[in-house]
C-alpha cells in the first residue's frame, strides 16, 4: 500500500493523502498525478490532507513541486482539508506552501477550480458522467 | 493516522481506503461515516478500494455493515476501484459482498448512485457547489 489513489471525477483528479509519505511514496504520487493529468486532460488537482496531522517541509515542498508541475501540464492544483492545528504549525514555522492554492473542503475545491479555470473546467459537474467529452 | 478521511462531494461521501484496517479503524470508519450520513443527509456511499491489494473476510464483512447500517439511514453504498486480482480472489475464496454494490470507479459509482436513487441523487452534481440545498 505505498501508493496513493489518484480518483477521477469530472474533469478534476483527487488524491486523499492518508499515509506517512516518504521519498520514495511522494515521488511516486508526483509520476502518478503528472501522468493522469496527461491521460485525462484533467483541469484541476484537489489534494486532501484531512488525514494529515502534520505538514513539514517535506510535505510542503512535495505540495508545491506537484502545484508546479501540475501548472506546467495546465492544471490548478488545490490543497483541502487543512485541520487548525496544521495551518497554526505552518504559519509558525515559517512555511509557505509556495504555488498552492488551499480551500477549506473538496467541494470549496471544486468551486475555486470552477472559476478560475471558467473555460475549462466550468461544467465540471455536468462532464462528470461524459467521460468521452474529455477525449475530443 | 488512524482515521480513514470522509469527504463529502454533492450528496456523495466518499471514502478511500488506503491504511490497513483493524478493528479499531474499522469501527471508527462506521462511527464517523453514519455520523455524516446523519450530518450530511447523504444520498450515497462511495467506497474506493484501489489502494487495496487484498480484501479478506474482515473487510468484506466491513464493507457489508457499512452497506447495510448506510441503507438503514437511506443512502446507498457502492464499492469502487476493485482491482482485477482482489475481484479474482474475493470469487476464488467464495467471499460475496452481501449487499454492497460495486462500479468501476468513482464516475461509475456516482452515475450509478444517480441512477438508482434519482429522487435525491439525480441532481447529484448541480448540487455540488450549493451546500445550503443539502439544509433544508
Amino acid at each position: 500500500m505505498d501508493r496513493v489513489p489518484v480518483l477521477k471525477i469530472g474533469e478534476i483528479l483527487l488524491v486523499s493523502i492518508q499515509v506517512d509519505m516518504d521519498d520514495h511514496t511522494a515521488l511516486q504520487l508526483q509520476d502518478d498525478l503528472t501522468e493522469r493529468i496527461v491521460d485525462t486532460q484533467a483541469a484541476g488537482v484537489i489534494i486532501d490532507i484531512t488525514a494529515l496531522d502534520i505538514v513539514d517541509s517535506f510535505i510542503g515542498r512535495m505540495l508545491s513541486t506537484i502545484a508546479s508541475v501540475s501548472r506546467v501540464l495546465d492544471a490548478e492544483t488545490v490543497v483541502v482539508g487543512m485541520r487548525p492545528a496544521v495551518a497554526i504549525t505552518l504559519v509558525e514555522l515559517g512555511l509557505s506552501l509556495h504555488g498552492v492554492r488551499t480551500a477549506l473542503n473538496v467541494e470549496r475545491g471544486m468551486e475555486l477550480l470552477a472559476r478560475t479555470a471558467p473555460a475549462r473546467a466550468g461544467s465540471l459537474s455536468e462532464e462528470a458522467d461524459h467521460d468521452e467529452a474529455l477525449t475530443p
